[in-house]
């Protein structure tokens, strides 16, 4: 079945569906984008990727391009016309179409654009668990923005791949800090440990969710970086994001973690985040 | 006139020129650009420019979208479609559309954009000087490869619009490392220092050509970093660019940079760097 996108007021089939060669989006990565997964026809934590993209923009002054309310129906028939029941909805908002200058334009017209493609969730070929192997992390200052400057975390995701890895854990000043499209966590002695958030993490929606699931499950999470060393040694590690959810990482840098098989703790929080996505087990 | 673009094979109207909504330059950033001055009809250093596009695509694992001989073809063709005698030229070289993925597409297929603009050489506006203001690199760790990865140098000089300036020169680690979209260039004592080539500047193809240019002028500049209170205190300022050529810099954070007028080092170079554009004064 074609698939169809939008992009400023225009849907359309998405193979033919294109934007201006004068996008700053294209041209400066001037833009922000978020990742919504659809699951059995209910888009998973809505109103927290649409807060995110509203802080996203915010933080870069960059217009909205219209209402949430307005933008809900976009997605609405997005979904409507693509006829999926799980899917991946990615929506990017750039500071529009302009002649190009590095300084934002005098009236900056913001863009929409948003695509979806069918995705399967809670996918069995990573509940196994899966390899991370570690890199330098060379992004900006302000990854706690989710904008579309993402080229570092592309080089990150090619060196996991061409490792044979599923993902690259990013290291700053000799700290995990996170992956190349994911948060990443380690369990030691029973407790987890994933990095605060600052300028040098961007805040996973995943993440957030896992957070308040501990909370309410007495799982004790602290916030706090681990080094290569940490991660290495530790009992167990998952990572968690939009598009993967919460997936074991049995293999660090070539190396057993733990037994080399998902631990006891990662599987107690998948499966309360699998709730959360589908309500509890009847 | 109507200006005509070029993409992947097409010239066509600039305003109708689009590209797909799954191209990674627009979702990655996973691109590289130069941006050429065109001066009575010649492409200023055009050889110069071909061989940075090539290390920067080069640095990214990036395939060349067509031979430099095709793309020569390709950008002499944009020029007469224009009709234009002085221009920037803009071309860009994303890994091509692909579904949305971090890694690379397994067989990329790269896409090549081109845009002119008209535009003034040696405009006089910025003969008699400008201002510029310091602010954070909140950069990443390659600055040397010219990616589309701009968001940092649109804040960058955003922030010097808002403060009336022409240019903001980035700091790290307590030095200055070169502008939003420029170098940067202070004299002490008849030495000109500049920052040295390393993963946190930019080689400008201006800054490269003055160097010889100085080289074979006695001029003497040496490639060392300097801190804010040496460019406050400097006798004289320029910025070099591609679009700008050398600017002098007149005012640095609010206070004049020697007298507050061009200084003779500065002028002595954007003449020798005037001639190199258009021939020496018969």
């Amino acid at each position: 079945m074609a698939r169809v996108a939008y992009v400023d007021g225009h849907y359309s089939d998405l193979g033919r569906t294109t934007v201006p060669v004068e996008d700053r989006g294209l041209q400066f990565a001037d833009s922000v984008y978020e990742v919504i997964a659809l699951v059995a026809g209910r888009l998973i934590d809505l109103e927290l990727h649409l807060a995110r993209l509203s802080r996203s923009r915010e933080g870069l002054g960059l217009p909205a391009p219209m209402t949430d309310a307005g933008l809900r129906v976009v997605l609405d028939e997005v979904l409507r016309r693509n006829r999926l029941r799980d899917g991946l909805l990615y929506l990017q908002v750039t500071r529009g179409q302009a002649p190009r200058n590095h300084a934002f334009p005098a009236r900056p017209r913001a863009s929409l654009m948003v695509t979806l493609r069918a995705w399967s969730p809670f996918s069995s070929s990573l509940a196994s668990g899966v390899a991370v192997v570690s890199g330098d992390d060379l992004r900006w200052q302000r990854c706690d923005l989710k904008t579309t400057g993402l080229l570092p975390n592309v080089l990150a995701k090619q060196h996991a791949h061409e490792a044979g890895a599923f993902e690259c854990w990013m290291v700053r000043d000799g700290v995990v800090t996170e992956g190349s499209s994911s948060n990443a966590w380690i369990v030691r002695k029973g407790s987890v440990y994933t990095h605060p958030l600052c300028e040098h993490v961007l805040g996973g929606i995943t993440r957030e969710v896992i957070l308040e699931l501990a909370d309410a499950n007495d799982i004790e999470i602290v916030e706090r970086g681990f080094s290569l060393s940490e991660a290495g040694t530790a009992d167990e590690a998952f990572l968690t994001s939009t598009s993967s959810f919460v997936v074991p990482v049995v293999n660090f840098d070539g190396t057993d973690v733990g037994t080399g098989t998902p631990g006891p703790v990662t599987c107690r929080i998948r499966e309360l985040y699998r709730d959360h996505v589908y309500g509890p087990a009847s």
